[in-house]
């Protein structure tokens, strides 16, 4: 699981009440659009416990509003169901036991009906809160819970699309989703980058996840960086090269990833008829050799920056190059792993709980993918993931 | 997976074309009855691989029709959706390729309704060749076709019970449902049965399965059987008395499973402010101590005849004594494997495909249950399951 | 773990002082006869869970004596180190915490010299012990200690051929072992069997385990059992009619056994430069084609048998039939599961512990094999297996 | 695994020839004086994967020098034995198949006297070797061969512990092993460091590995070190506090390995009669209070560091301030996860296979422990392990 909470602690409540009303909805309202083309079955499977059902996505978020926003401010609440608090808890130890995130797709109840009762229930009482002023302590909860639900409307297209497709039948999301997203031709280039002292991590007012904070220097040797992210024809040539047969360009565990689990391509391609097609939003179509390669692990990415001869970025030379970067339509692997910057301190309490739990074993992202929600796309966002994960629209851009 | 399929050679197609359809109607119907009170999503679950999701149990017996009925004898034939047969074959490895059991709840796809529509198209089908008179062979294969969808019904209903009885909301599968189940008072006696040879196995023109035929000629010595199952009251008694902490009652690897799994109650029994309830298809209620007990282990059944001194009969002894003893609620657990009956043979083609190939390390079960479909209660019936499996409806018979 | 314990009540001590004594050192001189040839690291590692460490027998074995007759029966009897209660006691919940069969050759140690320093201690005493005239509860519990002694011999032999025989080295047990063991020509016939009652179990005033007791009446139809086991050539023809390729000959829980762990011959059995080699313990050898098969699974007979359109005897039937068999080569597999015999009863205490506990999901062997210890060699001997078993010298006889 | 092989480009060979002997000699010697006080079984078991059979080091250490020294360097060279590659090749992918590293303990040959045998025969013909000058390129894979033997050195010690710590029996390694290793009381003092740019990597003539090459340039901002290591005193406070119950001192996944191997206190820790113990090379003995706490995981690390409010030290602040520091008795978990510095490109061919390769998951580790291999002890040093290790001698140091 990828995503971070806490707010910068210097968070501005720039919106007013009615701004933060017709935010509320418009937030509330795309997870429900997100989720439209969907038949009732489709919210309810998790086909391995990396993917939540949708229905599941949509419950506990409102349940991160009822918990956290509604229960200690409005006086004499009436909690939708106490039993939710059990289904609905992700993994905050400190609010109570849990179902078990691999159990999700067991829970054939509440029903998704329900649950759209429950989105009805809770948007009322907030709707009625909204309506007066909020102090400022709760404006920031807030704005923390509208970053918390665009976060998970990510979660719900990179599920949805596992959901369907690994069915045998590859129905499509929506038939004529738009599928064509090729690169320009002129950003095969690689930008030089000189050495230098350069600041990273957040600054200024905007909103930001507490793992960007503690702006600091890191100091850079010269690198180039390319401008554009591999294609699928490059790794093609890479799988052609039989980048897969030759531990040569693998980690010794991802060596023993590819063998264990028989890898042979990215995420959702098969070789059909002499032809390799890819499952997209829009159904199985063939692999568009112009588009940016998508769904890799870092395992696949570093294995085919090895077969190049060259290698990753980190993610402070991303951060010092992005202004000259073509990014937005991948999450891009990097080099670094996922640790805290200087200074990071847990905060304390239920919303803090996680800060910093996750920094071990996981490796840094940066940029932003086709399905990011809208505010959480900025030069020093900072996603990580497991080495092994794919169901992410993960990229590859290289560096030497 | 506890059905048999391959009907006797000698079952005599006694039944009219009308006859014939107004049956199939009849049979087919009650699968839909039995699923009226779920929601869309309670056909979706598997929260274990023993359970299939009631989706699947209606697709897979209309496919059953389909590949063995429709396809081979209706020229020009057109089947639903060519990737059914992928999506609905059990383990028939003769007829191809299909989804593994453990990925039965991963199928958001195809959805109830096309699943509803699937079985529409094919007793529309099958009405049109059910109107006409049909072969001897066609009468069999038919009558073979009700008798395992009438099998899948008992799997229905037990699979339904696990899906809501193992969701934390507990939901009723029919708030009224008939839960009360007690014995009779006058029953709590052993019958003696005398040593000789008994004859074992089906016999006449009834159906019956191919595991039943081979009637043959068993000795037995001396034995007493209870008339009446053993009771919650009596089970509770053991559970008492420590039954579940004292290695003495088990057999080694069932002392294993007791300690890995944390047994300590029948499957479905809670334990809340100092009482025993069990989950019923009428919700969660106090357990019924005049009820037989119910949802045992065959390791459990046989650790509380070592506790009681006495043991389970042999599936011999039982059919020996069937006549005299009040059976019907609970699939009873022998000490008899499951094995051949002297000259079965394994019949040729798919249909076939598995006569035997589950008669190693299952025992045997006799009787039937509440929930075992018209047709399947006879003396002679095998039905047979793992020796963890808890899901049917298994109850304990002592004898000594 | 196949092997059982309690001596039948009636046994008879009609061995004088002398005799038990010359007995004793008999047995456990035979133990360190086994073991002479191996190299002291070859005592020490167990490459599988079935197999125990040559030297965990002989504190296993002697731990015995000591636990069960010098300690209850000779008053100060100082033991010869407490902690091996701990490091030798095998499976006897009731004798207290154990070391777990998993981790037996993780111990370095005691060392094969300290076992047999204590073998010698507890030989010392037990010399002691026997020149006085000891009661006929002694008697029988030495008897016990006899027999015990002499399974573990077997295992001995069986665990030392799978050491070194799963040594990338394949060094041999001694270069000169007797590997011939053709079987005569003119036993390749079938022998009829007339229907009726036998009599199954020991009888008379010899020593048997408490599995054989309960002698009772069988009814028995017309069978016909072949005079001679199934040959490796025989088994051969099986395996280039693509024998593991055609899931129909297999049970579905042996199908998946055969995938799984990807099994093509018989354990022991290479295939190098176009031939078949089996190891033995006189080294790896050419696939001798006159001998009986050996070491296949419970799995690996009953498909053989459906190839072959025949099938396995039932314990009864080859018990009925034994003394026309040519038999004690290879334990043969039964088609019968291995369950009590009518009036079986647990004995009580830490010696009767196990009887009747490894009763469920094993199958019953018959007969003898090359490496069986002199005296457990009779015609209502009972041996039992898990089905996936294939370490023993197991082997294959058919009937019809 | 934990070891660096690939020497550095700019490797000064400044020994001369008697040198080298001599150096090899003593070298070779050590590796049988560390293995003297060991039974013969001591040498042959494997308890857990990451612990390889002492027997199997001495082995592999040898082989390492035939197989990239001798059958190269030699014309007509006799391999000792040919079978010898398939059981010590380690990892290289490049030198063909290999024993897989699970299985190591259970192979009883070649034995201890054979892997001696080994040694010698190689010695002798290195010896012979190395009476003559070598060429440049031979001097330095020499080179590596003794650092290469050098860190299997400290896996001995490591390995050793383990097998004899696991034995119930906890037999002493030597009586008299020096346990004492209290440390200065007027270390308890945090070093202030100034911010600003520090050099990183190894720089000069003396040997190092390729992960220690390229040094660079890293801007590090203020912060505090501690001068001594955390104590047994000071990590039995953190478990007296509930220190291993509170999931918020945790990483998520280090709180699930809390749970699943109910982890309570540093390996080789025992609580007995209301105190603690530990095992030692000498033997059981209570927690010496003073000593620095050792084999303690990352997980462990940081969870002490977080309930101290404080956190672990970078690499970068770990070298920059070494100098200060009293270090050398603990390998200290740093908050550095394993990755190339800087400009480091993977060697070609088998020596070179596996630089980089274990670059991912792991964490750096700095200092050097009380078993760590003379020459094998400077501040550019860089070791590694993955998160849950615990059984080299792993330490913690504050910073904030």
């Amino acid at each position: 699981m990828s995503y971070t909470l806490e707010p910068s602690p210097s968070l501005q409540n720039t919106l007013t009440a009615t701004d933060l009303l017709s935010r509320y909805l418009a937030v509330r309202n795309r997870s429900k659009q997100i989720c439209a083309p969907l038949q009732t079955e489709d919210y309810v499977v998790q086909p391995v416990p990396d993917v939540s059902p949708p229905k599941w996505h949509l419950g506990h978020t409102t349940w991160f509003f009822e918990t956290f926003i509604l229960k200690p401010n409005i006086v004499g609440y009436q909690e939708f169901n106490a039993d939710y608090n059990y289904v609905f808890n992700s993994y905050y130890e400190s609010v109570g036991v849990r179902v078990v995130r691999t159990n999700r797709g067991n829970l054939s109840r509440p029903t998704v009906q329900d649950i759209y009762a429950y989105r009805d229930y809770v948007d009322a009482a907030m709707e009625n809160l909204l309506r007066c002023e909020v102090s400022a302590e709760l404006h920031e909860l807030l704005t923390l819970g509208f970053y918390h639900e665009e976060q998970h409307q990510e979660l719900l297209w990179t599920d949805i699309k596992y959901i369907l497709g690994h069915n045998p039948l590859f129905p499509a999301y929506a038939e004529n989703y738009p599928g064509k997203n090729s690169m320009p031709k002129n950003d095969a280039v690689f930008i030089p980058i000189k050495s230098g002292l350069y600041q990273i991590g957040h600054e200024g007012e905007g909103f930001c996840f507490d793992n960007e904070l503690g702006r600091h220097t890191v100091f850079l040797p010269d690198f180039e960086i390319s401008k554009a992210l591999v294609s699928n024809a490059e790794y093609l040539e890479f799988m052609n090269d039989g980048g897969y047969q030759n531990f040569r360009f693998w980690h010794a565990e991802a060596w023993d990833w590819v063998k264990n689990n028989e890898i042979k391509a990215p995420l959702y391609w098969h070789y059909m008829d002499g032809e390799w097609f890819n499952y997209t939003l829009g159904g199985l179509k063939p692999v568009n050799l112009e588009e940016p390669v998508c769904h890799v692990s870092f395992y696949e990415a570093a294995a085919f920056t090895a077969w190049k001869g060259m290698r990753l970025p980190t993610e402070f030379e991303w951060e010092a190059a992005a202004k000259e970067l073509n990014w937005g339509s991948r999450w891009e692997w990097t080099n670094s792993a996922y640790l805290p910057y200087p200074g990071f301190i847990t905060a304390p309490g239920a919303i803090g709980e996680y800060n910093g739990k996750f920094m071990v074993n996981q490796m840094v992202l940066r940029g932003a993918s086709d399905v990011t929600s809208p505010n959480h796309s900025r030069e020093t966002y900072r996603n990580f993931f497991q080495t092994s994960a794919r169901w992410q629209y993960t990229g590859i851009r290289l560096a030497r």
